[in-house]
């Protein structure tokens, strides 16, 4: 590596340009932890004119990314536009066969495409980095790489997405119902315009699935897995959950049964004074436990051009000290396939609500259909809504195996007394 | 480096033993990810015939460990004694010489003699890791180092001590007095057979030096702190503190206040819905301040074989990687000398209990010399024991300048009405 390194920034939006700013005050702090100097030479962007935070330095700006590495020599490039495919795609690709150093924080793409890219990365002899891509400020994909290394990890928790746990713990303290939440969370920043990869749980499964592949040293599945976001919830279960002693949060779930992967994200029912319970607003934790470390915590903000850049920044150094690793710790080739566990085989404790006609005979067809999927009630609280004729009934099941709830549940939905979907929700 | 590596591991305690059964069990593991092999090579301890929960290998065994180094080519040690001095700095100070790369838990000797140590190593091109020295199980050097490596910290808190811990905490679920538990705690290996360094604060004081410097990038601090342990703590105070919503918690704290460095160590009590009130047993956890990642929080086991070990083998792979770095993560000449800030300026809220004759006047003794001393009171809880004619008075102040409030117990101390010295907590 030549001692003056040259960066290039692709994708300027918040995030972007908050690293470009960071990038230039830091140039000496760089250098004195690195004993290398860096110069950004080229940035992209779609559109030149956008108002950002911070000013962009014109004279560098390229439109067209991949136009950067046919004019100029690129020793280390940041992806930050986030798409799954199409030009991040392309440029992470290009960078890596022109044996240029790549950061992104782009977990579909790793999600998707980072068997591929780590194997070209390897192949290149150069670093493919994603601290940025799980968890925002919290560096856990190295905790994992490096400080746990060791360790033989057998599960993984988190909260990983700040929308939702934000939505969530909004919920719970105005009061509010999810849509109002929603567009409060869209007005301070806390929510995309298009907020849905982050409600329906698909962006913490891109986290999990790349947790997993380096929690248990194996290659990124491509299995269907269980993934429910937050859509569901209504302010009738977080209030609900509340009476019970208990919150609501999304989590993200891998763990290893009977050799076996299990990943999941769905909404969880927690003890309230549970420590997953507490982490409120827009911040994520991970639970790792691992032998022989035992169970290691990690919570940080989750998301935001702050934390994000504190891990692109770690990336950045790492590269520069000359720690050329395999990106997912292991090669490659030396990385398992690990086979999907039956969900179907899955037993949980489960919370459901019915929204029934209140009239006599309905609760008993409930409990009937439950029974004959033997699924056995531990706890039964109907709530009477006179005045439209209505009842909520909640239920919270002992063990109840997942193939049987899921058929029990397509049978009581086309009961006409039951009024809509019932909501199912995981306990934890 | 050659491919097959020699190791040397000094010090066959808990774990020196531990750690051999892992390097053993994990020789194929750090091959596939580090491409390198490792073969121990020598083992020393003082006597070869202690009862050990893992079988050593006698043919390398060395009762003189320097005698290794003079018979053996040896690439990487592992130095588990734990002395501050004697043969613990020998040991380490003539292999970086030998240029043999070292791998320390030994906070008293970094703590101690790092500067010197780690400069030594720079000049030699050797590493000097010392992860487990902090927090056992919890990768927080790495983190500092490298997961949030180019944020500015302004602040650390930490659960350092997992004795000091287990044992408030225990007082706390169990009320049983300070000497019950502490007897308890040492027939479950929680605690050593000589708890001091453990029990009077310096245990948790080494480790906060090594954490500011490598969170401020500075020299490690010569300077004498403000160091109190847990053992003048008594049931008491325990109850106290549960009535008024607190816990107590042995906290280490380091923080740069108008650009000085702020390093103590001390009981705080603590709001019990807090997050670090919350940490119980012999857990550890350490909450960053940093920017631009905001609040950053690390928990896990922070002692014992099993943790340690872990931190010992992400310090191993590390070199074994390459990754060669400095040893607190910036050249020993690079690293700043920050100024003490000043104990007497500072102002903290306060816990103090008065146990005294149970006679007139004895209160209006108290509030008067308080009153003096400009320490406002904020609460005051009177509890009588007239069996004995005595009282116990607990007084929470607003805050009150440490200068003046050691002036003014002082002054009390010798008031013939006040049975013995006051105990005084700061609140956090």
């Amino acid at each position: 590596m030549n001692k003056t390194l040259n960066i290039a920034v692709i994708g300027l939006g918040n995030i972007g340009s908050y690293l470009l700013n960071e990038l230039n005050k830091k140039k000496k702090e760089i250098e004195i932890k690195t004993s290398k100097k860096i110069n950004v030479v080229a940035i992209s962007a779609r559109n030149i004119n956008k108002k950002r935070k911070f000013k962009i330095n014109k004279k560098i700006f390229y439109k067209n990314p991949l136009k950067i590495l046919k004019e100029k020599k690129i020793d280390i490039l940041f992806e930050l536009i986030g798409l799954s495919d199409g030009v991040s795609k392309k440029i992470v690709e290009q960078s890596i066969k022109k044996k240029i150093h790549v950061i992104t924080a782009n977990k579909a793409l790793i999600a998707k495409h980072g068997e591929f890219l780590s194997s070209l990365a390897e192949k290149n002899k150069v670093n493919l980095e994603f601290e940025a891509s799980v968890a925002g400020g919290i560096p856990i994909l190295r905790t994992i790489k490096e400080g746990l290394v060791t360790n033989k990890i057998n599960k993984v928790v988190g909260i990983l997405n700040g929308t939702s746990n934000y939505i969530l713990s909004e919920m719970q303290e105005t009061n509010n119902s999810f849509k109002d939440v929603l567009k409060k969370a869209q007005k301070l920043g806390f929510a995309e315009t298009n907020p849905k990869f982050d409600l329906n749980g698909q962006d913490v499964l891109s986290k999990i699935k790349i947790l997993s592949s380096l929690s248990f040293n194996k290659k990124i599945s491509k299995n269907k897995s269980l993934m429910k976001g937050i859509e569901d919830i209504e302010l009738k279960d977080i209030k609900m959950a509340n009476s019970l002693g208990m919150r609501i949060k999304l989590l993200g779930i891998t763990e290893i049964i009977d050799n076996k992967l299990f990943e999941r994200v769905h909404p969880c029912l927690v003890n309230k004074e549970s420590y997953i319970a507490n982490i409120n607003g827009v911040m994520n934790a991970v639970i790792l436990n691992g032998s022989p470390v035992g169970e290691s915590v990690l919570q940080g903000e989750g998301a935001g051009p702050g934390p994000t850049s504190s891990a692109l920044m770690s990336d950045l150094l790492s590269i520069l000290r000359g720690n050329i690793k395999y990106p997912f710790g292991v090669s490659y080739n030396k990385r398992k396939i690990i086979k999907n566990y039956d969900l179907n085989k899955y037993s949980n404790s489960l919370y459901l609500r019915f929204e029934v006609r209140d009239k006599p005979g309905v609760l008993s067809q409930i409990t009937k259909v439950l029974a004959r999927f033997k699924i056995s009630i531990d706890r039964l609280i109907q709530i009477p809504d006179h005045k439209n004729k209505r009842a909520s009934i909640v239920i919270i099941t002992h063990k109840a195996n997942e193939l049987n709830s899921s058929k029990c549940l397509n049978l009581l939905k086309i009961n006409k007394n039951i009024l809509k979907n019932p909501t199912l929700i995981r306990l934890f």
